[in-house]
């Protein structure tokens, strides 16, 4: 950075504007000087241009290059006292600020980085990010076609394509919004609506108890669901799953039986394809037969397994998905579009979702537009300004072809049924349960406890394992995978494969990894 | 672009593994040739680079130069055909993937152009577009600290300022979230938690009728929330508001009178400071009086008008918001921040946010961490990922400093007062009223119609001016000023006026344009 681009940013400043450039005198309007502008964003190009320099080669590439580290571990205390986090009165030069760049990006963990398997998502999608810049810099919201006309129609098409790939053939709806959790909100808000709409107006202090069923493995997004909208946590009855994870047809039967005969008002049932621990699939088709013959909303939260609809091999997991009233998808888990990037797809074809969720402000959704405000898609969300997140995932997809996205899908699902194969191979590893999807569950057990009976003390021992591991390999910064304990399982690292910068001989490094920083536990 | 690069893309396919390159083996399991990573990010520099170029060119230059057009406006039909949406099996080169990143940015809306003044953000802050892309780049997500360590003090230091501002001076809770919106929704769980920590498990089927309070002149959002969170529209009792769009207090504490007398439970007012339509602040002192005397949460909604806080000089506008329970506000609109930047903040310090969202999901908040999890702010959210948006506003807080905020913040009542001046001395305008902030309403009357009496039907008339002229200004694309109806006032034009980038002289082009739009109404 010269400090000429800087100068000229700051030249034009409200306080002393230069009457010879402008070419009307200013006008003094509560002691504030008018006349042109006192920002110019020309004069900010080298700073843009630098600090675009600064990501491509810290963020975009040092941060997904397998040499480097995927974290480099501070304290909480200890990096506070690095980043010199105050806001003060006065302002810094943009020399300054470029360095504060250069300092997030080397604090931040790598989540693009080959091995980072921390999360449901990972990796870098180049056409995606560049789709991110465009709408970080295009500052669009989505409410009106007015104000966002490319983004309203490429939602669109993305939806359009989405219920297709569902086996919706014949229309539908959806809108993207900010994450799966909202998706599941918006699915119990709209079943609940289509099961009693007086609860818009009367509230649900008006009617009887209603109910929903989800099972012990879904996301706890159901939960924080029944609380924020006021159904309540005890009111979501959960259904037992199998030694899988996958969700129990005849419990789910019963249970609906049980709420009957209390009185209460079941409504809807929340069937998971791709649970967040295991990778577990609900069994759609006699959930579907159940939710028919009760009359029950049937919403499938796919957020992390709507992936495998794109593959031909595999989509098979989701059989019985076109029979759901909504489905919940995150393009950004294992498709890898840009975070955030959510869809939620609905069957309805009768305009449900916008009666639901109407307001009709008059300063946006005005009705005596010049153009056909059926575009206007504002109305039919419950954020008010909204950001285009379909882009990411369009474009992307037009770069891609489905071809390439089902290649990615099936060599997730392959990567995982190598690592399980190694970990069953390797001495002191013992795999939780075959995989089904691209999570990989398994047990590290040092060499002081291989010997021990299985008891529960061994397990006790078992479960404080993996989080010294974990503390260990954010300390030294050579992956991220995480852990948790599950039911009465002990501790336990979850391995999530996505991306296609990982190869095979990253599998082969988690697992000697951790061997190396667990061995002498 | 030169082929060779695309050709380095494609060349490490799955199918075709080279064994000369690849250091081991590859593995085929389920068909799939598993070896080195098939996506090198390294190799997509050329597109990124070639892209960045783009959108500092087109994105950012040539959008917010005032000699462009805010948009090139087509029909919805028309624009489909322009962009070839549709998403098919083969993907394209990267020379076509540009020239749709070009399309997009071209038939965009600029919304940081500085005649765009249709909403309540606009223009652009390079500095917090910068880091917007550092978010975009780094794919985090801000549940744990150990996935986002530097996003999540930095959300902490912003809030912690921003609490400062409003007058907490010891502490307090908050959370970025994904829109005003949203925050609003926050705040009437919290509320109602608040009152009655039993709903979050029983749900509002267990408890009396809840009512919340707030002025007809309040955001859309606040009906959206009671539909939402269960309570229902109908239990939203609307406070009249006087002729400048205030809430009338008498009329507040007879309301909750009512709604008690009516065997209905009182939780909450929202107070707004800003409205949306008029800009109008509700009187926070006297509406935290009555609060007090009834024992009710109070809300206020300052997302549009919070800015003024920023300001010596006008910040009296807010007078006694510290005495809010909690506030709503939101750094993209008048100070700028990249979309979305929308904190919602709590005086409580006792965890009441925690308590009422927490869902102790034991895959992310596991408590035998090796660190501090008092910084995993994920189970205070309703989201599950969630965006590092307090970044966009810190980073620019830094290279501004407060100060520079406050005269953007001083130059845009000005110019809003400027604006009102001129349309006062300009024939065949009229003012809605003074603007209290940045604001401005005002009808246009043209000439055919300025001799007609005060009647009914002039004002039918009047009402057809403004869609006329907002099309024509679409067609020809040269500024975006927004107009609606409200109550029984017909439609009127609506300035927004936030950008240091807008000028005097864009005040009088725009008064200007209408008339040269508008006079052979």
């Amino acid at each position: 950075m010269d400090s000429d681009t800087e100068m000229h940013r700051k030249e034009s400043s409200s306080e002393n504007p230069d009457p010879v450039k402008a070419k009307c005198p200013p006008v003094l309007v509560d002691d504030v000087y008018l006349n042109g502008p006192t920002l110019d964003v020309n004069g900010a190009e080298d700073f843009i241009r630098e600090s675009m320099r600064i990501i491509t080669e810290d963020a975009v590439k040092k941060a997904t290059d397998v040499r480097e580290k995927v974290c480099e571990w501070h304290s909480p205390e200890d990096l506070k006292e690095l980043l010199d986090l105050q806001l003060t009165d006065e302002g810094e030069s943009d020399t300054r600020i470029l360095e504060r760049c250069r300092d997030a990006i080397r604090y931040s963990v790598k989540t693009t980085h080959p091995r980072f398997f921390n999360q449901l998502y990972a990796g870098m999608e180049p056409y995606s990010m560049v789709a991110s810049f465009i709408i970080e810099a295009l500052k669009p919201s989505l409410y009106t076609y007015e104000v966002s006309p490319v983004f309203t129609l490429v939602e669109d098409a993305v939806l359009r394509k989405m219920r297709e790939v569902i086996g919706w053939k014949e229309g539908g709806d959806g809108i993207f919004n900010a994450g799966g959790s909202l998706s599941n909100m918006y699915a119990v808000n709209l079943a609940r609506y289509h099961h009693c709409p007086d609860v818009k107006e009367l509230g649900l202090s008006a009617v009887p108890r209603l109910v929903l069923f989800t099972s012990q493995e879904c996301h706890y997004s159901i939960s924080k669901a029944a609380a924020f909208l006021g159904i309540g946590t005890k009111n979501v009855y959960v259904v037992p799953s199998d030694n899988r994870g996958k969700m129990i047809p005849t419990a789910l039967e019963e249970l609906i039986q049980t709420a009957k005969s209390e009185g209460a008002v079941p409504f809807m049932v929340n069937a998971t394809a791709g649970t967040t621990v295991l990778g577990a699939f609900d069994p759609i088709e006699e959930i579907a037969d159940i939710c028919e013959k009760h009359n029950l909303w049937l919403h499938v939260d796919a957020c992390w397994g709507g992936a495998a609809l794109m593959s031909a091999k595999h989509k098979h997991l989701l059989k019985g998905v076109h029979r759901a009233n909504s489905v919940a998808w995150n393009p950004h888990k294992m498709l890898m579009a840009c975070l955030q990037c959510c869809a939620f797809l609905v069957r309805d074809k009768t305009g449900l979702l916008q009666r639901c969720y109407s307001a009709r402000a008059s300063y946006l959704f005005q009705q005596d537009k010049f153009y056909d405000v059926s575009y206007d898609t504002g109305d039919k969300s419950v954020q008010c300004s909204r950001k285009p997140d379909a882009f990411k995932f369009w474009l992307m997809w037009k770069a891609l072809g489905s071809k390439e996205l089902e290649q990615r899908v099936d060599r997730a699902f392959a990567m995982a049924k190598y690592l399980a194969q190694e970990v069953k191979k390797r001495e002191g590893f013992r795999l939780l349960m075959e995989p089904e999807y691209a999570n990989v569950c398994f047990w590290y057990i040092p060499p002081s406890l291989r010997d021990l009976p299985d008891s529960t003390e061994l397990w006790e021992k078992i479960h404080k394992v993996a989080p010294v591991v974990k503390e260990r390999m954010m300390k030294k910064g050579s992956m991220m995978v995480g852990y948790q304990p599950h039911g009465d399982k002990a501790n336990f690292f979850r391995m999530i494969i996505i991306s296609p910068q990982v190869s095979r001989q990253d599998m082969d490094f988690v697992l000697d990894e951790i061997d190396r920083l667990g061995r002498d536990l």
